[in-house]
């Protein structure tokens, strides 16, 4: 079995409606794109969120921290690094890197919980989690 | 039987988030107003519009027409008149004015579709649509 | 000097955030990604809005029309094809197609007016016009 | 001199186009929340945003920490509290409580950095930090 992706890097255009009045990436938005770090990163170890939700796994945030160090603005091409620092069958957390060339703008991590369709906690599937550690059978 | 109300005002407060870098309302954000205008209505006349899809019941927006005549900033304390021009157990037309005190800022027009669960249209339950009608059993 | 580019084509993945309740790509985004696809339009013109801004030269959304004929959800991986309809100094018409492979999903229609820095209606630098025109210096 | 008013309650409903596919507030969304908290905290104090920024001197984020507890529905009713845990003439610390009737849905800390319209670090004006703290002219 292949060793797991532990961070993918993905690049994201700042729209204009995301920035607000300052001219600024509005800071509500950069946890749409960590989000969106999180589906491409599932994406490269083969699992598509959507086909989890479809078989009643569902990820819920349950603890966001972020420092802004830097702005973004409209039109600027950002690359955004999402790494999984530890997974469990039940939790999940991530880290993010956000940066224009070579400034860093924003430093996040995230914790998520896996739910089932009732809300309640509820282990990710076993097959799920062996194809998101690498821990295939033997 | 008492009759339906034909329209409603909301008052709403333009959000920082909502503006876009000109220091505007973004342009997408009205649509958004615009549901809620539908939501009060809808619940101005006795239907909560979250009871109505728990029990199958889905509007869909077919069509949308907005003329944009005068920005609007953040913080504005703003008006929005919803009105039913049209009603079928089918479909529903609404016609939008926002205003900021007497100035008009936008005009609006939309149609909606009643759909099931399958998201294929679906007449609104006769009791439903009695409610909405005011054309109650005599 | 080379002819304009009448129209492009733009991917967009809908991203969690962008789907209501439903699991549909929520209405009032669909003139995010509108507005998205006119961005790239202008750049592959050469012409970036960002830029525009910079000089004091704006445009302002002053009508829509959209057509929404079959849903989108989260994940799908959409084409959004967008063309000039009409443009003179004052004012752009767009016209948008939204696909899901060959299924079209949406048909819009903008009008946007050229503004200076003061809101009002400005005619675009006789340049950026005859960048946008192909209608070079003879 | 009147005492600053160190916290306050706003009710929100949530929108349609907030939650998300699960149905649920997306959590992106809360932020947005939390920042009206803190408007409208200012807005007792005799402050409005809007005219800070009028004058130049803006709030952006530094930190931002949030725990989700439980998760909040399309068209509830939210009470969130918003309190100033800490306020110098260069920075705020907000923490905020969002609940559902007695329902501790979220609870979050922020930090905010005063800065000018060059985007650097800049403290707040003498009369405005007065107005806040309550500091006021013997």
């Amino acid at each position: 079995m292949t060793s797991p992706v532990p961070s993918c890097d993905v690049e994201i255009r700042v729209r204009y409606a995301e920035a607000d009045a300052m001219g600024y990436l509005h800071h509500a938005q950069y946890f749409v794109y960590f989000e969106l770090g999180r589906t491409e990163l599932l994406r490269r170890n083969g699992v598509r969120y959507r086909d989890m939700e479809a078989r009643g796994v569902f990820y819920v945030v349950a603890k966001l921290e972020c420092r802004f160090r830097a702005p973004a603005r409209y039109d600027d091409l950002l690359t955004l690094t999402t790494a999984t620092a530890r997974l469990t069958p039940l939790l999940v957390e991530h880290e993010y890197r956000l940066r224009n060339g070579d400034r860093l703008l924003t430093e996040a991590r995230s914790t998520l919980v896996a739910v089932g369709r009732d809300g309640r906690p509820h282990p990710l599937p076993d097959d799920l989690y062996a194809q998101l550690t690498g821990a295939g059978p033997s």
